[in-house]
């Protein structure tokens, strides 16, 4: 696709996105009034869906065919806020298969449970790939005016005037070590055991003192590390674009969606950042849709993000299920 | 004190705070441009002041001396960034004891590893006790422009023109269970096992769905819940202020200091909002210096805010230590 191409949908994607975030600003501002913000769907405490969400998920549809007519198949729209949308997009069981059109990604509140919280860390996030890869990410948080836009070979930008990271990477000091890194994650919508004893130990092992004897009681040949600490905005492309400023240095989440980083992943990589895997180690860009996101912020220098990713690899247990004690007393099932 | 004497003290520090903030602008900028943010004290890598650290609180402490200088005793000053400035300011050993005149209870920079990553939530907080209670609280964080201020009895606002919380508590769903609360809480500074593995089994309890296996296995007699989500700013004065405002529901942390709270309290008691002990279950508001905090954001109903307490009380592990499994299988020591 070319350059003037790649332009034209990222300033399509650019109004639009401008437009929903009007929308979901009306949405918090109706909430802080008592009223609106009604749930549409609640399947737990940790995940639920609200009447906004659907409504700018269907003006972004709207507009999106009204602009590209020929976009207007199943192949078009990876499109849906977690499985709830999905089923009203799609007839039961049909599954939109990820072929090489272009494909919009799109969520339309990344955040939704701050959105009902009114906590300022809201967006909607609309991506778009071609020939399978992510090339236009658009996201916008109406809550802290901050837009961040991106096109592939074009450069992330911030408010279309500050150009990402907002340092040179040459200017500070390199990324040595994960110890002294800021990583941002989230414990998100997935509540298994498998899940969240995963990232609560990945996480103890990231922010433990290397002395700290319960951290190595309960991984095993954990390299340990004292990372400067965790942050959690409670939005995964917020995170990401917080990585791709260079404010924070990683970010590792399991169990999110590919709507939830298309387009924050175009951002992340056109600052100069890196996604990759969020378990299996691999030098390889991440399939956006494994679930699993492991970002480093830019740097300058890939072997320095690829040291940083190796050292965080090590600190996930290889299984995802803290097993009761007592039936495994020694520690993790290998 | 007299109102207008109260509200002497708010002006008073109310520009202070403005003055502070452009001086911790200033270094961020630097740090983006490659210079300043160097590091003054490096305890380990969680726990590190900077030079502007130093600034800033040089900067304070001279403009209240000359504003006030009948405060310019030991007493008057709670005026330390961790033990680091307290070590300069006052002779070894030496500890100021905590008396009925007013007292500044500082911290120049709250966020400082923030600070160091340019993570936009670093804050100048500065609180005033009278009669050993906290009575003006004023906090700026300089990087999105947002100013706390409250004084006793004259509520507490944003940037001066917003009245806290930013909805009227009425108008919204009232807090009936812990499960429907987005909570605030951080890794800290002090990364000892005793507190770590308690802030770790804290955040698996709170988070994990009430089926969760490994949860019910590691702390038991857990009642559970699952909590909406966990945010983490990476400063305790601005939770406390998202707490104010109603964005979130609960902060609670242990091992943070009195100059990380004593302004923001005002804040949030101001705003509605109750400040209790973090460990142990009390109706009374908690002595700033116990460096256990639990508090509930403004909900118009005490009994509310009491019954969302107890139940996080009932969720933190009674021993703060994460035994090794082999030590003890059964579990926590009692």
């Amino acid at each position: 696709m070319s350059a003037s191409e790649l332009s034209e949908y990222l300033t399509f994607a650019t109004d639009l996105a401008k437009q929903a975030g009007t929308l979901i600003k009306e949405g918090v501002d109706k909430r802080f009034a008592g009223s609106g913000s009604i749930m549409a769907k609640y399947s737990n405490p940790s995940d639920m869906v609200t009447e906004t969400d659907q409504a700018v998920e269907a003006f972004i549809k709207e507009k999106i065919f009204k602009a590209y007519p020929n976009h207007k198949s199943a192949a078009n729209m990876y499109f849906y806020n977690a499985r709830f949308i999905g089923e009203e997009t799609f007839a039961a069981g049909e599954k939109p298969s990820f072929t090489d059109v272009p494909t919009w990604i799109v969520d339309p509140i990344d955040g939704t449970t701050n959105f009902i919280h009114g906590y300022p860390f809201v967006c909607v996030s609309i991506g778009l790939t071609v020939n399978k890869l992510p090339v236009v990410g658009v996201i916008y948080n109406p809550l802290l005016n901050e837009l961040y836009t991106a096109a592939h070979g074009q450069g992330a930008y911030l408010n279309q005037t500050t150009r990402l990271p907002l340092f040179d990477p040459k200017n500070i000091a390199p990324l040595n070590d994960l110890s002294e890194c800021l990583v941002m994650t989230e414990m998100g919508a997935d509540r298994s055991a498998a899940v969240i004893s995963r990232k609560i130990d990945t996480i103890h092992n990231l922010v433990a003192s290397p002395q700290d004897p319960g951290k190595r009681a309960i991984i095993q040949n954990s390299v340990g590390t004292q990372a400067h600490s965790i942050r959690s905005t409670g939005s995964a492309a917020l995170n990401l674009c917080c990585v791709a400023k260079g404010v924070a240095d990683v970010f590792w989440e399991i169990g999110c969606w590919e709507w939830d980083v298309c387009a924050a992943i175009v951002v992340l990589r056109e600052a100069g950042g890196i996604t990759l895997d969020g378990l299996k180690p691999s030098d390889e860009e991440v399939n956006i849709f494994c679930r699993r996101y492991l970002a480093i912020r830019p740097t300058g220098d890939k072997d320095s993000q690829l040291k940083i990713a190796r050292q965080f690899w090590s600190l996930v247990p290889k299984e995802g299920i803290r097993a009761p004690r007592d039936a495994v007393p020694g520690g993790y099932e290998p």
